[in-house]
């Protein structure tokens, strides 16, 4: 849709008078419009003058906020895995049992995933993420993996579990992803089974309820009906 | 890459001289090549000349198999589903204990998915999979999904585990896609954790050592060293 198409009355800069899409900047629309296109047509398929057009404003303009279409996807592929990095190293870094910890990032985690209006995850396995110049996305990424695996390797000590199993969890949180592209949307429990999936594959057989009262107090959200 | 650069000499038909891809047939070598160009860079921005180009046959040689490149990858796609989807019906009809039948079904479902040259399944998540021209494929694929639940669902009745759990050893599986997509390859051992893992997030607890002697004289593979 060009600007035109919204109703402009020619002064120019419709999109300011005319939000259409969530985020409070030019740049927070820019990344919806991109998400939904990325996720809806495809990568490869979506032009940054597709993504223009999509938000009212000139390339131009949004050439202003970002480079190129690779960082675009960059920030928004970024802001998958920033919240998870920093929850995971301030849980590694508290005392007391490892399960409560992971399960709290897992559930939290989970539930990013499925919270966005656009399945950005989906997005994780596309091959241009191979390229250099995404390379500092995917240490961040393998950082969150490997902070994942030290939790849940703990977890295992903890339950004499199988050594193997240190990546599962991990595994099934971005199993969300595929949850939401298979059925349009996420269920909503779905975070809280994957937490309990997720203690249970290290081999954890303690009580579930009590790490759900723990996690949801400590994220703010309402645990499950029971 | 023309049929020319593969030092043809005029004489026509140069494919059938130097193939230099897996495949008994020409069909085979258009899905290997597009499999290849599909994974590495991209659906979307893959067209059928270039597909024709990496196997050294003309564009109309190309068409005499496939209409569309949306054919090509419907056949690729069917082709990870259709054995497992066999599989899964046959041990859906077979008597005794669940637990040994959702496992040889986990374990060889994860291995045909580790063990193609390409790793097809992270194409599940391109936004062209939801058009029209892919439901016989997603209807299919949401059998397998269901059989696999159904197993899981009878694993849970058997040991008492959690209801909610029945989806997940789907989920598990499939999470090789992004093992080989992250760290390039899968790691060999995958499936065996997988197998195990899937069994334990249903609430199972028993031998393990026991249910992988069982899949391996199944499926006529080596079980993994302990």
């Amino acid at each position: 849709m060009s600007t035109a198409a919204l109703g402009g009355s020619g002064r120019g800069r419709p999109r300011l008078e005319q939000p259409r899409r969530p985020g409070r900047t030019a740049r927070e629309e820019i990344l919806d419009a991109a998400a939904e296109l990325f996720t809806n047509h495809g990568y490869g398929s979506t032009s940054t003058r597709r993504i223009a057009d999509a938000v009212g404003v000139r390339q131009a303009s949004l050439y202003h906020h970002f480079a190129t279409k690779d960082d675009i996807l960059d920030a928004l592929l970024t802001g998958t895995v920033d919240e998870p990095l920093q929850l995971a190293a301030d849980l590694l870094g508290e005392a007391g049992p490892a399960a409560p910890r992971l399960h709290a990032l897992v559930v939290a985690d989970a539930m990013q995933l499925c919270g966005g209006r656009w399945n950005l995850g989906a997005l994780y396995l596309l091959p241009e993420l191979r390229t250099d110049r995404f390379e500092p996305f995917r240490r961040r990424r393998a950082e969150l993996r490997e902070l994942y695996r030290r939790l849940s390797a703990a977890v295992i000590a903890e339950c004499d579990g199988p050594a193997d199993a240190a990546d599962l969890p991990f595994r099934l949180v971005e199993s969300v992803i595929n949850s939401r592209s298979d059925d349009g949307v996420a269920p909503s429990g779905q975070p809280w089974v994957i937490g309990a999936g997720a203690l249970r594959v290290l081999g954890f057989t303690g009580e579930n309820a009590a790490l759900v009262e723990c996690t949801a107090a400590r994220l703010g959200v309402q645990a499950p009906a029971r």
